[in-house]
């Protein structure tokens, strides 16, 4: 790995599989059975410049369960660069305080332009409809790690992405991700006017993927094994979709039924979250909580093993985990949320 | 105690007392002079939905002492809410993140729907006009610690209550934990209109104690053990109240020829704060600044072995902490604001 | 050192010179070869009611680096001190959670009036057109570091002050530290309006140094040891300067052929930053930027051993550092600009 991560691009399939198995090895941390000191002394910067609770919090965590102490700043903007600074200043500055920093940005290209001007590590926490490699990263992750429970395998796999997969930028780096593995299949489901992009079809197939664009969430998904949904957001229809809505609204809703009537036992939800839980927000259905199907939750606690394996391999301090643990000392429930299934 | 600390109501007396003997344990670390880290390696989500920077403060300060680290959050809205998100997956996407919450809401009843959806402690830093039980148990073990100074009991002990007795929340939570004591007696004085609700009267004395309601701050307080008050906020007066104004605020007023005239040395003088110094505001007057007796300031000192009782309990580490202590080894001033009194 | 940091008047020579010496201390540390815990179990109170990222993160960075932990609030007002409390009321109430304060406010001697109220350590991180002590000590660390690694001394030294000389508070900070030391000479070049306040000229003149004025940088500066370069605020010209705009514009701009042309290749250039650098702002040309002659960047990373020592100094601290050291276990670049020389 290079000494930032900006962008799924730049990942090799070695590299994911260095993240992967660096990130199982956070298990026991992850899950609070044991407790690291390794980045003690190290600080984060973690700069939100566009509003992000829950990745920002992710990240604090993750870092703080190494050992590192955090710095967060939050706001539309950062007060020396409503002053002029370029971002250049802004980045050579806070390397001489921080030992690695997250910035998330409304803007595309920003947070690469940052990593430009240091040499401490820079994690691209979103860059408006640019990247946000750690999400890519901890999808696969929960794919990976929900086959080996199921004990099935990557390849062959039969993968449906389903929503808004025209703007949705984590489907576009998960299918890219994905891709860099052995051949599999993907089904692709979204309203017209916003099907995936034909240059990210075209590079999943040129790698050996079989690619099928279909209409509608009806029919037969016996053999899928992951249901990667996302919002539709209804402020992207065109006038023809909103007078079709209704319609739009049965073909294309992820709840208990289409699950139950669709799909098989051993299929799993996912989703970026946040979701909409509004009535008619057009979001994954809220009837599948405590179905064991339903994946989101072990998926959003994956970005704590993902983004530690992502400072501990930026910050070299991977293979000095193991060396350095020792248990819990405080209550930690058997299960978090009281929907959890127990496996 | 339960997973959560969500209101008083579900305090036994056991559980006070367990609470109270645990802060009691927690005085050497918030004296600072001595250091635990048995929280090291936890992680505290401090949820301030709505500002409160004391509170905030008081939180992460105490599960800092405890060896933890935090990650607060501010602002009127948690972004991923403001995008649809229910308080059940915010709930328990958080719980994934973090070992222990804090969160303080505008909205009564929205920590408790919070509580619902996760197994990890979660604590009400104050929803709304609901609850806020961590500052009675600090006003609770204060009245407690002061009486052991003054080599008083807690049974038999006559407290005045005295401002907006409707409103004021922490009024209503100290008189039920104080109720689940042996006997004493509540004198409480109010404008017109503010009385305190009859069903939190009806409670306390059906539990065996003495309640007594006055129309002003005249006459004797002579055996009065604690003065608590609270600020009047005009804009709560009636139009008739307004024309009196100026009658009523001399009626409740207390400040320092108030305990001088009518009460005697071993009185105590108590308030949530903040308090409104600013001129007419009608909370407790500045004069008192310096007076032994004005117990304020190390009421909200109290804040900070309280609230590590609660983190120490609802994590379970209370025992461990007094194995686990070593000096302090920073320069602690003798007091700490200039006008402390030295006992 | 007294008990608080509010101001550069407050500071001897002696109290100077032992803090360069702690800060020198900390260059392990700062450097990130060595990590020390001296401060495990203290709690900082970062409260910035103004908002500064850089400063705020260098405090908070460096607090972390002693070992300790960080609260930090951001934003215009304390939510309390809206509800009336005084600044006196908010300095008690804090003293009871943090160990050590940092306060930033936009009103000039709030920062001492809340330093009043208590015995906790305070200090002054801005208080409007007041005082940023800090600033200045790193400024005046910075010279003397970049003096040793060039064999120079301190007397004797030439010092170019130039930019808004009537404004900006770090300039009048900085020349009074350096006047506390042996004769040195200073040049001052402002365009007409923003000169120097005669009263600071005047004090430095009376502590043997010598000041001169001149117009422009045009003329030989070739034994000018130090360019402190200020940015010139548009909004504060008079319509004269606003006609005259252009040829001002060339005279005060410091920039690569200044420096090639008029300086030395031992000349150092500093900046109190953040310099804008959009396009005709009058400030500090990017041109420099790569040039082993540009300090700012060095200047700026010294705020971490300056603001340790400040920390270290008032919480006794400064001689447990050294016997507390163990090393870095993460990746530290060598360098951490891109454009940094390696000296």
């Amino acid at each position: 790995m290079r000494s930032h991560l900006l962008s799924i691009d730049s990942l090799s399939r070695a590299h994911v599989d260095h993240l992967m198995r660096v990130a199982a090895r956070m298990e026991p941390i992850a899950q609070r059975r044991q407790v690291t000191r390794v980045l003690e002394g190290a600080v984060l910067g973690n700069l939100f410049f566009e509003a992000s609770t829950r990745t920002r919090v992710s990240f604090n965590a993750a870092f703080c369960r190494l050992g590192g102490s955090v710095c967060d700043t939050t706001g539309f903007t950062f007060s020396s660069m409503a002053k002029g600074e370029s971002l250049y200043d802004t980045s050579r500055v806070l390397s001489g305080y921080c030992d690695a920093i997250v910035m998330r940005h409304p803007d595309q290209g920003s947070v690469a332009e940052f990593a430009e001007a240091t040499h401490v590590p820079v994690i691209n926490g979103g860059d408006g409809p640019g990247e946000h490699p750690s999400q890519a990263l901890l999808d696969f992750y929960t794919i990976d790690k929900e086959f080996t429970r199921l004990g099935k395998r990557l390849a062959g796999a039969h993968v449906l992405l389903t929503g808004d997969l025209k703007y949705g930028r984590t489907v576009h780096s998960l299918i890219k991700l994905l891709s860099l593995y052995d051949p599999m299949r993907f089904t692709l489901v979204s309203p017209p006017g916003l099907e995936m992009p034909s240059r990210v079809i075209d590079r999943v197939e040129s790698l050996g993927h079989r690619v099928e664009q279909r209409e509608s969430l009806a029919g037969d998904f016996s053999d899928v094994d992951v249901v990667y949904t996302t919002r539709i957001q209804r402020e992207r229809f065109t006038e023809e979709m909103n007078e079709n809505f209704g319609a739009l609204s049965r073909d294309f809703s992820v709840d208990r039924s289409f699950i139950d009537d669709h799909c098989s036992d051993s299929t799993i939800v996912m989703h970026p979250l946040p979701r909409d839980s509004r009535p008619g927000a057009n979001d994954l259905d809220v009837d599948l909580n405590g179905d064991p199907r339903l994946a989101i939750f072990r998926q959003t606690d994956n970005g704590i093993p993902v983004r530690m394996a992502i400072f501990a391999t930026l910050l070299e301090v991977d293979d000095l985990v193991e060396k350095d643990l020792r248990p819990v000392r405080w209550f930690v429930p058997a299960r978090l949320g009281v929907d959890d299934p127990a496996f």
